[in-house]
């Protein structure tokens, strides 16, 4: 079965107008796993999957928040360019990255044609190499209102749709991997030692290539925790990050309390991390319930 | 969603009896994941899951095996008493032993005197202690010609139906957990080595209670198999099984070379293994398949 997980970032936290973009991610048969919003950004994340009628209902969620949210009126603490701010598209079960990337293009040019909207492609669907982070476009410095003054120059031309910017915005719209958000627990309160660790384990400062940190002091727990984004879990796997980590640790004679992953993880993440460390050769389809829930019978 | 897992065992290896008993299956909605017949044994396995029509299905597939196997004729080195020699019922999802216990109970009763087939009930859904364990009325040295003669003695009384053996046999019907086959490779050819291994783990020789294991030499890798079953791993965890196996090694200088999942595990035996290994909280809905094949959308 081929699905998409689709985790469209919205420049709202308005739960009328949450509702009235949940009622089109729905109507088209999107299933909805998480939504989550925030009042300080100003801003919503919602996280759902589809397998069908997709390009319809990315189609119409971004014109449902095109028509709900002004730009103009919108302040948040979260940079954002758009009322429909960023639209990953992931792959998920029998998708490839090559059919998320397609859709991301279809939907892309579809929205700048029909709604006049600017749209930039990121990610894995980014036709050039300095487009692939977002950060070339929206970041503290430069969001919505910086970009209404200079979409005409040559390095934001869009990648669909008007160089033009409306109340609605522009859109990111992009295929990414799945990202799995994992935190790490030490048994020391000392920051200067979270700062050091998180610093071996991320990329910028010469670790793992697709992992991101942050060492974050948690007062219940008395506790520091290296709080990453794995980027890519299938380069860096869980049980890789593990054991750096708790390597690292060593060193300052800690060791690793508890881990934590935040939000949800695939299968075959749990699959591989597992055959790490009982040398088993699972994978996704020996698991019953994946097995039962994604087989079409026996033939 | 309540979901079953049934594992009937036919006392046929004939493919066109086989597919004869999967059309019935299929038409009341089983859903069959694994068939596994062999000409040695003479018999065959089929795995499937259902989640409604189940007693309707049961009932179909029994009959349409008795109707078509002729237990006078068969002959094979597995021990077997009936057609439908035994019928385990598995509870799955949001099913609990509960269920399987009724259901098993439903459709022994309905066999039993629809059919006029003896049915016993054994595992979870024994009546009595000693008819947990199959082995009390079928094994290499009691089977189907031996029931025939001895029904009526006390001991043998059905739990449903006659005491009275036809051509179809008797079938053995109950609830149990899901099992695990696991195997695990050590780096040695030491027959006498393997012995000793799995005598520490198995549970008739001290070993863990739900644990059954028998040491295998396999030529093909040179090496020594610890084969188990894991009866219960809720209760007997693969990481333990796994980290027994280990230290016993340690102490001949050997350690684990690989180890392998024979069929299908469960999604909450694959979370509960990495929980120990990486110190985390994982459950079955924290894996993204899982959830969103089991939940019904955003509440």
């Amino acid at each position: 079965m081929k699905m998409f997980e689709i985790v469209p970032n919205f420049s709202t936290s308005d739960r009328s107008v949450i509702n009235g973009i949940i009622d089109e991610i729905k109507k088209y048969g999107g299933n909805i796993l998480d939504v989550d919003a925030d009042k300080n950004h100003n801003r919503t994340v919602i996280t759902f999957v589809c397998s069908e009628n997709i390009i319809d209902l990315l189609y119409n969620m971004v014109k449902k928040a095109s028509e709900l949210i002004d730009m103009d009126l919108h302040r948040g603490l979260h940079p954002r360019i758009g009322a429909t701010d960023v639209l990953p598209v992931i792959p998920l079960l029998d998708s490839t990255m090559d059919d998320a990337v397609k859709i991301s293009k279809i939907i892309g040019e579809r929205i700048g044609n029909d709604l006049n909207i600017p749209v930039y492609l990121y990610g894995e669907s980014a036709n050039s190499r300095y487009r692939k982070e977002i950060s070339y476009i929206r970041n503290t410095k430069f969001q919505y209102e910086d970009l209404k003054m200079h979409i005409n120059d040559k390095k934001y031309k869009p990648d669909y749709g008007p160089s033009e910017v409306g109340k609605a915005g522009a859109l990111l719209v992009g295929a990414r991997d799945f990202l799995i958000a994992y935190n790490v627990y030490l048994n020391t309160d000392s920051k200067d030692i979270g700062n050091e660790i998180a610093k071996s384990i991320r990329y910028k400062n010469g670790g793992l290539r697709y992992v991101r940190s942050l060492p974050l002091f948690i007062e219940n727990d008395n506790m520091i925790q290296i709080s990453m984004n794995i980027l890519d879990y299938k380069k860096n796997p869980v049980y890789r990050v593990y054991e750096f980590i708790a390597t690292e640790a060593r060193k300052y004679n800690l060791s690793i309390v508890k881990s934590e992953i935040i939000g949800l993880l695939p299968e075959d993440a749990v699959t591989s991390t597992l055959n790490y460390y009982i040398k088993s050769n699972l994978n996704s389809k020996k698991v019953l319930e994946y097995n039962i829930l994604t087989n079409n019978g026996y033939k």
